[in-house]
């Protein structure tokens, strides 16, 4: 290899699954200048391989595996690894992102990224090691759970330290919200799952010892000491995350009035403290687990019931997202039946979000006479019942009855159910929204009307401390474009592309993220360059999204953000006035076109990546 | 070590987990010459070091694990290992049999036999490598099930390759059927579960490279050549086991009109067709599995629920005890509900066939107006509702509800809902028979009633294939007590003790096993030794049971077995008519005393163990 690539191996392994063929191809070094790895390389890989308007379940879509510069550095809380696809929920840009192991098992096969094409002819898994890859008969682990499934590939390898990635009955099945699982770790939103069932793709599982090198290993154990002191220092990872891991975050909701209830109909009030973290370490801990070695956080927890009917029931999580789309947002306020729902998803390869609000909107048409109350025998569609919850989780895997219309996700939903549903179904481009009620802190907003893979709470931004913790008035809609922006840029875009937790993103100072870059890559990365990698990421994430026809107008929110205020609580009479001016500021600073909302010709040629013009021109 | 030990390492581990102290000791080569190892060696330590009439779930109550000496070697179908204790569940004799890879990890510590005392003061697991225990704290394990407790202790020991056996919930809260569980095999029978738990043990995980010599390998290699090639001319162990595991024998029971259904009501009809190896293997198989190295016979099978409420549930098994427990007996004739079963007794560390029974029994119960049909909410006590089996398994587990009345087994609750119960309760001393029903083959009236843990279906010999392939008329009551016995001393008692399968030991022909055991273990040995040996172990066995106060009298069946005849099918009008008669016979063979059923002064000093003679007189 002519150039020496510092914090990547350079090479990525394409593999068509029609034909059963693999190579190896050089990653340019430009692009990695460019884009740095992970969420900007898997976002480049994506725009320049897939054509506009692929079927997302068709043979020609791509599954693209991608790690960052930091994976597997030892830099804490560095081994995020990306899958790239378009999805099937939204028919848009789909990252998802997770941590585990597996990030780093693939790194360590020699290669930065994987690009998976075509459709296998029957059930298959990959077994990729440095420069090997096996094509293996899947048939009989087809229908298994993800816990089932890596262990039987473990064992059937012989090899228990394999990494693994793998979809359950839910991805098979083509439920549009069904994740892939490494461990118990997600890559949860917008139906990788069903992407990789659909090519008959059950696994890959990967094993290898190929390590990159660094750039300047002095400069870089320096930083890394300090970047431990950083987490060390900031009262959020070093003292809330290690409690109750994104839990911790409960109490911000709680105390602002800002966790949704019932569909979102409602806040949750004292209800709420039945969910505070405290309640589920003291209750129902196990233990405290890293998800990457050596890093200081732990935020991961392991959390067992120990009585009443979900006794036995163990997961890894719930994190805050699931205590609040199984929780609150149903109207569940039992750890018991969340932790239950939080394992049956990971056994089922399902995304918590998008299930639980898919549920809940169920129950709130059931509530005001749009379906029935019981669509089915012993299925009782009522906000609180969590049994009905936990038997709908299996009737959507596996597409059972009622489960089949729920496995479509709340914009579909709503559009068969008719009847003025879809004032109330929660999602923004067809994704479920995150717990966070942008009623009550205006900036949620933006993430989610403009984040680039639909209503989720990490992609477009993440503005909920700022505006939580009393830094600025959280019911102002002006002037907040900056803080998104920038959250997206270098808190989410730019620690996606470098494999770096986004919890562990928020305790390091910029100028400690831009040495680590330059002592693991040999890039000279000054602070401000997270800033401009990071809107250069957004600007191509954008211009697939405007290739595959998105524009302005359907940047929108749910009409129940917009018109019902929050009826009651420490945010009662908010709602989002005027997402329409608050857009015309965002895009400013975005540079997309006022009218359009497509990135302008002139932010494009600034952010240095002009060949996409013809693309969304 | 002054005496050469082949086949053996001579020694034992003693824990005493009270004072979390331990120490090596010799074993005597003259034990193991007179009762070869495992069950033989756990039955002889019992008898030495428990004194009578402890009570079962005490801190003196002793844990014996045992290996024999084919153990490791080789020897197809070679790696059970046996736990000796007093049963709960019966206040009597039990050992338990397991395969699975523990045995061999356990043999690989350089121990023949580990013996366990006292009670921890809290939660505790034990790590046992050669030479080294830790008493490690299982505080956060507790509440877990098997598979997950397994998951962590290997991950918390780094180390993928630990030997583990451990309890689930039903084990440490005290149910009188719940087992060890490793893997996804069990130590199934009489409750030794609740001995575990009642010490604080959750766990044992062990790992080594101890290997036993040989005596004569090149015998050795001669004669497991020789073992292959009649495990290949044996259509049971090349045929039917290899397609249908123990499940291929219910054809034999079906065709006979001997499968117990509805609590022993009725024998199952055409409706037996559904539960037919053929029909589980083609709908539900994943894999065929072997439990030990190199085992040709490859009974073990793992499946796979695809379709309908139970999909995604995995198994290994149901084994034929399973599919007559969960399914005919409990009138539920769906093997998506008794795959599901199955797992749940792996998980939660119930006995199969006790949990089984114990249902099918309070259904009977409400069936006849005994006790109510709804005991609670949502549990309908009917034969065929799958459902409601389902529940109570995890109700049994954790003592909720319903379930604490289920967790004593038939024989308690006979006692606790009287009415003449007592007449349909299907056990005997305790134990809830197997799913061989002696009146349509007498021989296993012995087997039921004598045999030395109660109503189990092996440790007292096993005459089904003979009585039921059409060597002998299977409705005659006398003559069969040499083939009880033989069995019992042969196919069990020897084989349990030589570490060897209960399945594989019918392929294997008398002089093959005497040829491999005189190899490994350098003992002379010739194969009229294998019924002298047998019947010493099974004369022990009977003397510590004695001891308990055990006398002729209790030899008994339940009376629905000698009363009522079977009401249809091919042993229409069956019943077992004269049990004492039968008894008599089979006495005399086994040298017990006609009228007091103690093991005679004579047997024991020709059996050469007269010092058993103190304890039982």
């Amino acid at each position: 290899m002519g150039v020496p690539y510092y914090g990547y191996h350079g090479r990525l392994l394409r593999i068509d699954l029609t034909n059963q063929s693999f190579k190896e191809e050089a990653i340019s070094i430009d692009d990695l200048k460019l884009f740095w790895g992970g969420r900007g390389l898997g976002a480049v890989l994506l725009f320049r391989e897939l054509p506009p308007k692929v079927d997302p379940l068709s043979p020609e879509n791509l599954l693209i595996f991608s790690t960052g510069p930091f994976c597997s550095t030892g830099v804490p809380g560095s081994n995020r690894f990306l899958l790239h696809t378009k999805s099937p929920l939204t028919h848009l840009y789909l990252f998802s992102i997770s941590g585990g192991n597996f990030g780093g098992d693939f790194k360590s096969t020699g290669y930065d990224a994987l690009i998976i094409q075509g459709k296998s002819e029957k059930p298959a898994y990959l077994h990729i090691e440095e420069g090997m890859v096996s094509f293996k008969d899947a048939s009989h682990l087809w229908g298994l759970d993800t816990e089932n499934t890596q262990e039987l590939i473990r064992s059937e390898n012989h090899d228990p330290g394999l990494g693994i990635t793998c979809i359950g009955p839910a991805g098979e099945n083509g439920v549009l919200y069904s994740c892939l699982i490494n461990e118990r770790r997600a890559l949860g939103r917008g139906g990788a799952g069903a992407v990789m069932g659909s090519k008959n793709l059950k696994a890959i599982a990967v094993h290898g010892k190929a390590k990159a090198s660094l750039s300047d290993p002095d400069l870089f154990n320096k930083t890394v000491k300090l970047a431990f002191k950083e987490l060390q220092e900031n009262p959020l990872t070093s003292k809330v995350l290690p409690a109750f891991g994104s839990v911790g975050t409960l109490a911000l909701l709680k105390e602002s009035g800002t966790l949704p209830e019932n569909n979102w109909q409602t806040i949750s009030g004292e209800e709420a403290a039945s969910l505070l973290g405290e309640k589920l370490r003291s209750e129902f801990l196990v233990k405290d687990l890293v998800c990457a070695p050596g890093c200081p956080v732990r935020c991961s927890k392991l959390y067992l019931v120990r009585k009443g009917p979900y006794a036995g029931s163990l997961s890894e999580g719930p994190d805050y997202e699931t205590v609040y789309s199984f929780g609150s947002c149903c109207g569940v306020y039992d750890y018991g039946a969340i932790i239950h729902a939080d394992a049956m998803c990971d056994r089922l390869g399902l995304d918590t979000i998008s299930a639980g609000v898919s549920i809940a909107f169920a129950m709130e048409c059931a509530q005001k006479g749009i379906i029935p109350l019981e669509p089915e025998k012993g299925l009782r569609l009522q906000f609180g019942n969590a049994e009905t919850v936990l038997k709908l989780l299996h009737s959507i895997a596996f597409r059972n009855g009622f489960g089949e219309v729920l496995a479509q996700g709340t914009m579909r939903m709503a559009e068969q159910f008719g009847k003025g549903s879809k004032s109330f179904a929660m999602h923004a481009k067809g994704m479920e929204l995150g717990g966070y009620d942008p009623r009550g802190m205006k900036a949620m907003s933006l993430v989610y009307a403009c984040g680039p893979r639909g209503g989720c709470h990490h992609a477009g931004g993440f503005p909920v401390y700022l505006e939580l913790k009393g830094e600025m008035d959280r019911f102002t809609e002006t002037g907040k474009s900056a803080l998104v922006a920038g959250t997206r840029n270098r808190r989410t875009a730019i620690c996606d592309s470098a494999s770096l937790c986004a919890f562990v993103a928020v305790g390091l100072k910029d100028e400690t993220l831009a040495s680590l870059l330059s002592s693991i890559t040999g890039f000279s990365v000054e602070a401000k360059d997270l800033y401009t990698v990071g809107d250069r990421i957004s600007c191509l994430e954008r211009a697939f999204n405007v290739r595959e026809g998105l524009r302005r107008d359907d940047d929108r929110l749910p009409e129940r953000i917009t018109h019902e205020p929050i009826p009651t609580g420490p945010s009662q009479g908010q709602l989002v006035h005027d997402l329409e001016k608050m857009k015309d500021e965002f895009y400013q600073v975005c540079g997309w076109d006022l009218k359009t909302g497509i990135p302008t010709r002139e932010r494009v040629e600034n952010l240095g990546i002009p060949w996409i013009l013809d693309d969304i021109s």
